[in-house]
């Protein structure tokens, strides 16, 4: 935790001690009375925030707010469903690299009780965004959706980003190439097990390209960092 | 597991029931008595196994071995030691990309105690590094060393390679600016808490350029997958 992040409506009310980032303050940052630490709203600006008493059952806190944050990098992920430690490690690590949303998209090849996982019904993905935006040293959280169809998400993106689908098997080339400084992009991730050729079809029909990142078949978390990095890299605008 | 490795003493043994493998090929891949699957021997060739008997408590197979998998990419990696579950992490990722180093270092920030942590005293280590491995499909494990210093490693490394050491902090630009195509590289990644003052002189002064991801605090795991994949996609070679 590089930050410690607040919804707008918390940062009114005493944080109770039984709640993580009071532990954070006082035991891994070690904070007593007066001190200050790093604090933001989410989605809201960045500042400092002061620990001003602390008590049995809860800590009092102030905040003197400086400036709104950058927005976020002008990349969307389209990601298929996966195994639900999996889609963590997507949410965390593509939200701390900084793209503005992520789908969670149903695919042809993926489990249909992907979408129904606690990590998905209990809210719990909010937390991951929460813990990626705060590794980023930041307040701004990517929007989010998740058991949506393939077609029907792509259907909704930026018509003039530029559009990268990871493929191994009928990529025309590596990412890298053709790659170009762009105003946006759409990067589509499969599941596990990769597209279908219906799927494929699709997507070289909604103007993605095909790309591989190499002859070596990646784990889908490490092809989300990889493909995302690459792409920022190329970018004047990163 | 894309493919089942086995050491080469392994080979000529019936393989226990009660080895992770038996069950892989069982229970995940459904094979029964006269199938064939992916095998390879871990730096050796890669080819076909076949499945020649089933019984109570082993499995015997047969192997029917094509040619020698490429070389590693001429990538050494050089990281501080962290937190166990980063390194097991770093372990698979990093290996599944295909450097052909791995070199867990002490530094002045990180703790003593992630030297003596059950992932390296059991060996624990190499199960990742096969894991890594199969993922990728082929057979070659990269080079690994832990609990050196930095300075002793950084002696050690191929004195042609390009040297990069990522730092948030004092940076004189991109990872991707300058990256050129050329024979070997050694990237450098600090524990998470960053450099000193004293081990910045010793990369500067043994050729290392600092060179950052972007604004972004990553994750050393995230920060790893990034730096690979970025110099990777700027090489005639990979």
């Amino acid at each position: 935790m590089n930050i410690i992040l607040f919804e707008s409506d918390e940062i009114e009310r005493p944080l109770p001690m039984d709640d993580e980032r009071a532990r954070h303050l006082l035991e891994v940052l070690g904070r007593k009375t007066g001190d200050s630490f790093d604090a933001g709203i989410l989605n809201g600006p960045k500042g400092k925030g002061i620990l001003k008493s602390i008590e049995n059952d809860k800590l009092t806190l102030a905040f003197e707010w400086l400036g709104e944050e950058p927005p976020l990098f002008p990349i969307d992920l389209v990601v298929g469903l996966s195994r639900p430690q999996t889609n963590r490690k997507i949410l965390q690590e593509a939200t701390s690299l900084g793209v503005r949303s992520i789908h969670f998209v149903t695919t042809d090849r993926g489990e249909l009780s992907y979408a129904t996982s606690r990590l998905w019904t209990t809210g719990e993905w909010r937390r991951h965004l929460v813990a990626g935006t705060a590794q980023a040293f930041t307040t701004r959280i990517p929007d989010i959706s998740f058991g949506k169809s393939l077609s029907e998400t792509v259907k909704k993106l930026d018509t003039y980003s530029e559009r990268i689908a990871l493929d191994n098997y009928e990529a025309t080339g590596p990412l890298v190439d053709k790659l170009e400084d762009n105003n946006s992009f759409a990067i589509c991730v499969g599941s596990e097990r990769g597209w279908t050729g219906d799927e494929r079809n699709l997507l070289r029909e909604s103007g993605f390209r095909l790309a591989h990142l190499g002859e070596r078949p990646l784990r889908t978390e490490t092809a989300v960092v990889a493909a995302v990095s690459i792409v920022l890299s190329q970018q004047s605008w990163r």
